[in-house]
């Protein structure tokens, strides 16, 4: 959620009693202590790409400075950032997307695990929420584990529950908000693709200049661009410096048909645009009543 | 579950209260009519490769003559055989990967769709369970739909429900039983494996000359053999000759560093080898449980 999840997403999610996280991005110290300020100290963390803070340490002195509720490290060793976090008295909450990596996660003094499962939106690994969160919860029971990819709704929290997870993290969802940053036109597609309509690949990646590591790829909606490189990375390489350039202008643009909609499976469970507020509440409500009266089986 | 599931694991789990299905798999006729034979008459179904089904269609005559409870296709486009399965009086159950196969098999007059997420065994492709599960709820809200990929427990049967699912469908979860007729010692290999350790991939149905279509491939526990060659695939066509013979000098010797032990992402869940309906019976008592007291959230 990199320069979508802006403080004023952050503040209406943690206002209407999530807890909302600006997204912290590859590191635009301008950017970022602007969306904090926006956020109007509401009790808020930031999320931040792990290898990628590495390279900007001050970010994370700049997000800590704000006294945050939180702060979520996704993609790379945390360990260095552990210390730092747990002193200012922010939760320090760790993202992964394998087992070994929540046992590390779990080793490195985390107080939360996202286990994130391929189905989400952005950067993401290869195995499935359901499977990831059952295991994570299975192996690492004394600590919360919160469940993220391919939830938007309160049967998808529902689910997470019984998953024995404490909790969901939601981006896709949130992207179709009215707080949160994408243009307009980037939100009404997710309404109109069916959760096959989404691709994970590193095509987006190159085209952007962002130098991921493996495992890491982008899910993102199917478009042109997808439909013209992803599986001919090579020949995309040889022909880099002129893409690049394609791509920067439909991003300026906002030619979707090229630039990427960075949104998981769970866009096809969208049908509006409401106020991040009005997600939560139907969200709850929904899960209660799927809670209050469990289903007949087959 | 082609050669695993026989008639003694499909009336195990028939007996024991679920729908056990005999892996149908690539159209060995005397294995399946054995098998049938061997499931006593139980109420039980068989699942075909529709794909292969299409190219020996005398095996659907077959297994309709015992008077299954279901058929169950999956893999392929199931028009040419719905009618025949529905005459017959047998469930006509489709199993798919994608929305578009969802609506396609509703229209084709499905009784049953089986959503299966690419964290599944054996073929699959690649969304997610919970997302897909979920939008084809919301989808096909008048079809029962069964969440299958990634479930091996209660906790998991009562998240499909969440989800609006009306049951569970799982082959990991039953590969380590008694009447499965895996080899033990690949059995004993599902207990020791993280959901970590299985991927994807062709190698193994280029190794034993099977020719899937785009876009299913295999998921199996990860060993030398995916080591060597998993996206390696073009070296793997210019050596295969020699390579198959190999891997099937190792599937005789049951050397499971080299043969493919076809399970999914739920490896990870799995700590023993019961007999099937000790499996049924734990997983109805762990759902139930949840769901009269569901969770609290984070």
């Amino acid at each position: 959620m990199a320069f979508v999840a802006g403080g004023a997403l952050a503040s209406a999610v943690s206002n209407a009693g999530g807890l909302g996280l600006i997204g912290g991005g590859y590191g635009e110290m301008d950017w970022l202590e602007a969306e904090i300020k926006r956020s109007h100290n509401s009790d808020i963390g930031t999320g931040f790409i792990t290898w990628s803070l590495a390279k900007q340490p001050a970010l994370l002195e700049a997000a800590l400075a704000a006294k945050p509720k939180a702060i979520m490290l996704s993609f790379g060793n945390e360990a260095p950032f552990a210390r730092q976090i747990k002193d200012a008295g922010a939760l320090f909450i760790c993202q992964v997307q394998t087992i070994e990596q929540a046992l590390s996660a779990h080793d490195n003094g985390a107080d939360i695990i996202v286990a994130q499962g391929s189905e989400a939106g952005g950067h993401g690994a290869i195995r499935g929420t359901i499977s990831l969160v059952r295991e994570t919860v299975d192996r690492l029971g004394n600590l919360p584990v919160v469940a993220a990819g391919g939830i938007a709704d309160g049967r998808g929290l529902a689910a997470a529950l019984m998953l024995g997870a404490s909790g969901v993290l939601m981006g896709t969802r949130f992207y179709a908000t009215q707080e949160c940053l994408a243009p307009d036109e980037a939100k009404e597609r997710t309404l109109d693709a069916t959760g096959d309509a989404t691709v994970r690949s590193s095509v987006v990646d190159m085209l952007r200049g962002k130098d991921w590591p493996a495992p890491y790829k982008l899910r993102t909606l199917q478009n042109d661009v997808l439909d013209q490189w992803h599986g001919r990375e090579e020949q995309l390489s040889e022909s880099l410096e002129e893409e690049r350039k394609a791509y920067d202008s439909a991003a300026a643009e906002r030619d979707f048909d090229h630039a990427a909609v960075i949104v998981g499976e769970a866009t096809g469970l969208l049908k509006d645009v409401p106020l991040a507020a009005e997600v939560i509440e139907e969200i709850i409500t929904q899960a209660e009543a799927c809670l209050a009266r469990p289903p007949g089986c087959l």
